[in-house]
């Protein structure tokens, strides 16, 4: 999917909602799923199915998959193979943080872009160029850089400052722009940095920016829209346990539904207020 | 494993081999392994076998079980499995670049240590503290840091200077020390970054150090070990595809074992050398 048609899917849809799906097998309502093949697979898909008009991306998150093994794989794989099936215009986002050298990375590519098809991967900076090229090139496809991330943490080595007075997660955003364009890479920017976002912005100014972070983790909605909107919106923002698990019981998908279309309706009103609907 | 018997091993074994099982599909000598099951598994059986005594650890990379899907998957759990039950002396590190938010990077620690059982994962630091700990905490296991790569892309942010004049990889191995201590913590640090060695020993004189990048990647051990050796040998070096694919016909095994053993013999010699045998 290229910029200009994720645009149009969020002006259709009125909605720059990401669905993270981290699925933790704990936490799904047990005893729905008792017996069933695939219970992780069954839980994505009745939230799919509950929220797919309302989000215009579905983000798993790796590690909750590759907890459980080859189980947890074959998961992630039929997800994904259901999304691009029943809602082929979503945008899906396997957040994999992966980052290695060169012939390494190109492997991790091949899976996730030739072989299960995702539109988008997570890549983490540290190991510079060469370990976020193998994630260009594939048309269409897009490798999302992290910049600054929503956790505490972040501010170990991302905030830290250089001779220059240049932030590391300035220095990722500048850097980082001569491997690729706007076309091809988004960054990662968590909620929780607030008015950081502007900072973001006066470096990457036309960039998609996947925000996670708003919910659970406790950054605001309004404050990514105030700091973050660009004039193609610009911004993806992520909701995963918010929704995932807004309920547990039998009406769990119809309670998720409820929960994204919140969201959904916060959105669609700063869409508005800036002049993009 | 604890950090005097992963000495002590390194003694009895006069070596401190660590061989990289990054074992590509593509790569393998096909014809050998027409019509078995799971070609992969039966290629690292052979070279496990043939170069268990000559090595202190195994290393399989992630990239290139995960590129497979749930069979790669499948290969990467009996082949841990495989080094566990013939050879329980060995080291196994799970070599994949993790690093999320805390709940989600204590999956993947869950799944490497609960789950497989390997001895270590290695981990990006890029998203600081909470990222590494979830990995911390498990008895007699480790996380090993990414500081210094041994891909050209780790002049890209490693080496940046902050204000005070400290690299980037160097605030990771100061900071990163609060953390936790040189029995439950390593470092990569890699083979191609020569006297840099220095440097990192300046600041983690007691941690043991995981060295990719001798043989195909052009590191030297001669200027590894003069560099980095400390009096726990400290060192752990990596070679992968220099084994692997040192022959491919179906002579493999045995020639891949000439290889290791070459390597062996001279970390034997610089073992001497050093008066730690």
């Amino acid at each position: 999917m290229d910029r200009q048609q994720l645009f149009d899917q969020i002006r259709a849809k009125r909605s720059f909602l990401c669905v993270g799906l981290d699925t933790d097998i704990k936490k799904i309502p047990a005893g729905l799923f008792k017996g069933k093949d695939s219970p992780v697979f069954t839980f994505n898909k009745a939230i799919i199915d509950a929220t797919a008009d309302l989000c215009v991306a579905y983000k798993p998150n790796m590690a909750f998959y590759e907890s459980r093994g080859k189980e947890g794989i074959a998961d992630f794989e039929r997800t994904v193979a259901y999304i691009r099936t029943h809602y082929p215009e979503q945008f899906i986002i396997a957040d994999a943080k992966r980052g290695d050298i060169g012939n390494t990375s190109a492997m991790y590519a091949e899976y996730f872009f030739g072989s299960v098809k995702v539109d988008a991967v997570t890549v983490a900076p540290y190991m510079g160029e060469d370990s976020v090229a193998p994630f260009l090139g594939y048309p269409e496809r897009w490798a999302i850089v992290l910049a600054l991330t929503s956790n505490k943490g972040a501010e170990d080595f991302q905030l830290t400052t250089d001779a220059e007075g240049e932030r590391l997660f300035e220095k990722v955003l500048r850097r980082s722009q001569r491997w690729a364009t706007a076309d091809e890479m988004m960054y990662v920017v968590g909620a929780t940095q607030g008015r950081l976002l502007a900072d973001v912005r006066r470096l990457a100014p036309d960039h998609f920016i996947l925000v996670p972070g708003i919910g659970v983790q406790g950054g605001s909605l309004e404050e990514v829209t105030h700091y973050g909107m660009n004039k193609w919106c610009g911004l993806l923002v992520n909701s995963s346990r918010a929704i995932l698990y807004a309920d547990n019981t039998v009406s769990f998908s119809a309670v998720a539904r409820q929960a994204a279309s919140k969201v959904q309706q916060e959105m669609t009103a700063c869409l508005v207020a800036k002049d993009l609907l």
